[in-house]
């Protein structure tokens, strides 16, 4: 995380240098302000589990639902939604994101719209808890934008007509449920392929057949050897495919900047991509970057993720898990500014309990609705 | 600047992937949306010069006059109010401002929220004017915030109670000169001193004869040798002195990278960084940067340099030209987040138009006013 002021004073020698002036260090630090109390907030959090309309596979895992956890965050009679998505591989899971959201104290913050401040705390609880801590982020933006009356696309000043097509990602299967996939997703521009097992070749000959769409394919870390990825490479770009994401294990950081310095294919990472200090790392070693609001614990540091990943002259994708339509919502702000998109969390799963952004032909379609425009079927 | 999304899909392929695999490149970019008309907004300038109260001196000229346009951006009965700094060294005038500022065609965009693009707009008009682009940038920030009744500091989600308190610059002069300065910088809690001519340890020794406040020193760059830069360094260090900003040249990459190395004080890069792309070219060279609007054009780009500054670990410090309340209102809603801030730029002249962010007890006070919160006098 990026230090505070007060941090970086005690870090840099500014407070000692305070000191040896005679000057008290207390000129540095907060002032003990009186704020105007004008009401609570309150967080609130119940588990819900998603229904998968497919199992799901990729490389290192199947699974038929989705453990979430959605919270809510009353202020003055207005309520922000939130969402925890917590496929199981993850690490997290209902257990662990009530125990630590019943550590988040909100009532001692006078003001929602102190957001830096509130989510260092959230985020200084307790270690990793990444959608946890989401689930926190987000509800409290759907709060403030509805305080404020806007939309977060509009609050962050972006064209929402902006927003890319999304992907639909087919899952590793047999070449006749493959098939199957393809045809049901006959709205979507692009698809996006689980690969990394041992039958990548197969994956792609299949969808092939049938179509002749854009793929982006996901190895998930499941190649090993740099120079049989770097023959896949030149393969799937044959095949018309756009880009790599996490080709090698994340570990492996020579080998995936090998492969992004030799490769005829964007390389994006994912799984190496977590939070903020994990952009620098990506730097030379992906051409861009996936952010996963369940992963940089909310929409906040996401969009640091973003203005950063720019920065560095680094691509950004914009990924999700299973998800309701509220945390896809919150994702969907980010959107217009990202290069390419994987927000079909929502589609995947058959008993969606939010309404908000939608994929209209292909394409992310966010509403006008204030916060993060997600509201309860 | 960072690439768009557009501009990427062109350079990565992706539009070419998609032709390859026969779908039409149009999907990709920017539908044509009938949007809601609901007014127009309505750019209007004039320009002011700033009468500075005592003649400035630094390193490299001398002057007793700030020219300055005055921007307005009237929307709906709504007016934001901006302003360009055009101190004459930095190679803008009234004259290039005006001439820019009628190029500027706002009545196309009928979202004053959508200001991704229409300060992307702006900036493509013509290459350099930072300040011209700043003037509009401000105006807009200041209607924007107005228009959702919030003040800036607020919509990024900073508390204002974290803002620091502000050096005062005290320019080369004769020792009497200087003394009486310190003198009239009672109020003030760290003192900026203008370094770089040959009078540098004349001009910290008579501060130190009468205060023991920290202080900060500014050699824009002033110091041509390295090994005396370093000497220097330390020699200040002894003297309580907390960072040296612009210590050599611009240009000299390997001295100023060398001098952050070796030095025992902080280094911060001014001239060095003026905009986004400067951020990561400062990385390594200095240990942290002097972010100022009219070297950003502007809040937008300002804030972004900000978040990529932190998440390249690099200290950050907010700094300003001689500016009416208007743009020192308007740089003050970042201050909550900056190790360091020198935004005296309006106390230093005598006919501020303004009123807006003040200095209290050495502090910088924001108010709760929506948009940069500056109203005229």
């Amino acid at each position: 995380m990026a230090q505070n002021r007060r941090d970086f004073l005690k870090t840099s020698g500014l407070l000692a240098g305070a000191a040896l002036a005679g000057i008290p260090n207390s000129i540095y630090s907060k002032p003990n302000i009186n704020f105007t109390k004008v009401g609570k907030m309150k967080l609130t959090f119940k588990p819900y589990d998603l229904t998968l309309k497919h199992a799901f596979t990729i490389a290192t895992s199947t699974r038929t639902t989705t453990p979430v956890m959605l919270t809510e965050i009353e202020y003055e009679g207005v309520v922000g939604y939130g969402e925890a998505s917590m496929p199981p591989y993850l690490g997290e899971s209902q257990a662990s994101a009530a125990e630590f959201l019943g550590k988040v104290n909100l009532e001692q913050f006078p003001d929602p719209f102190d957001m830096e401040n509130i989510l260092d705390y959230v985020d200084k609880i307790a270690e990793k808890n990444p959608a946890a801590k989401a689930s926190v982020d987000i509800a409290l933006h759907d709060l403030v934008g509805k305080l404020m009356n806007q939309p977060w696309f509009k609050i962050w000043g972006y064209d929402k007509y902006r927003s890319p097509y999304t992907s639909f990602t087919i899952g590793i299967d047999t070449p006749e449920v493959v098939r199957q996939k393809v045809r049901e997703a006959d709205i979507y521009k692009i698809l996006k392929v689980k690969l990394g097992r041992d039958n990548d070749k197969q994956m792609i000959e299949t969808i092939r057949e049938i179509t002749d769409k854009p793929i982006c394919v996901d190895a998930n870390q499941g190649w090993t050897d740099r120079v049989k990825a770097l023959d896949m490479a030149y393969w799937l770009k044959e095949k018309g495919i756009t880009f790599i994401e996490q080709a090698m294990p994340k570990e492996n950081i020579d080998g995936n900047a090998w492969l992004t310095e030799n490769s005829p294919l964007p390389t994006f990472g994912d799984e190496s991509v977590q939070r903020l200090p994990d952009v620098i790392k990506a730097h030379k070693v992906y051409s861009g970057i996936n952010i996963k609001l369940m992963k940089s614990t909310g929409m906040r540091e996401a969009h640091k993720m973003l203005t950063l990943a720019r920065g560095l002259g680094m691509k950004v994708m914009l990924g999700c898990m299973t998800e309701t339509s509220c945390a896809i919502s919150a994702a969907s702000h980010l959107s217009p500014m990202v290069d390419f998109a994987d927000l079909d969390g929502a589609v995947l799963i058959s008993n969606d309990c939010f309404i908000g952004t939608t994929i209209e032909d292909g394409k992310i379609s966010l509403t006008d609705r204030p916060g993060i425009g997600a509201i309860k079927k």
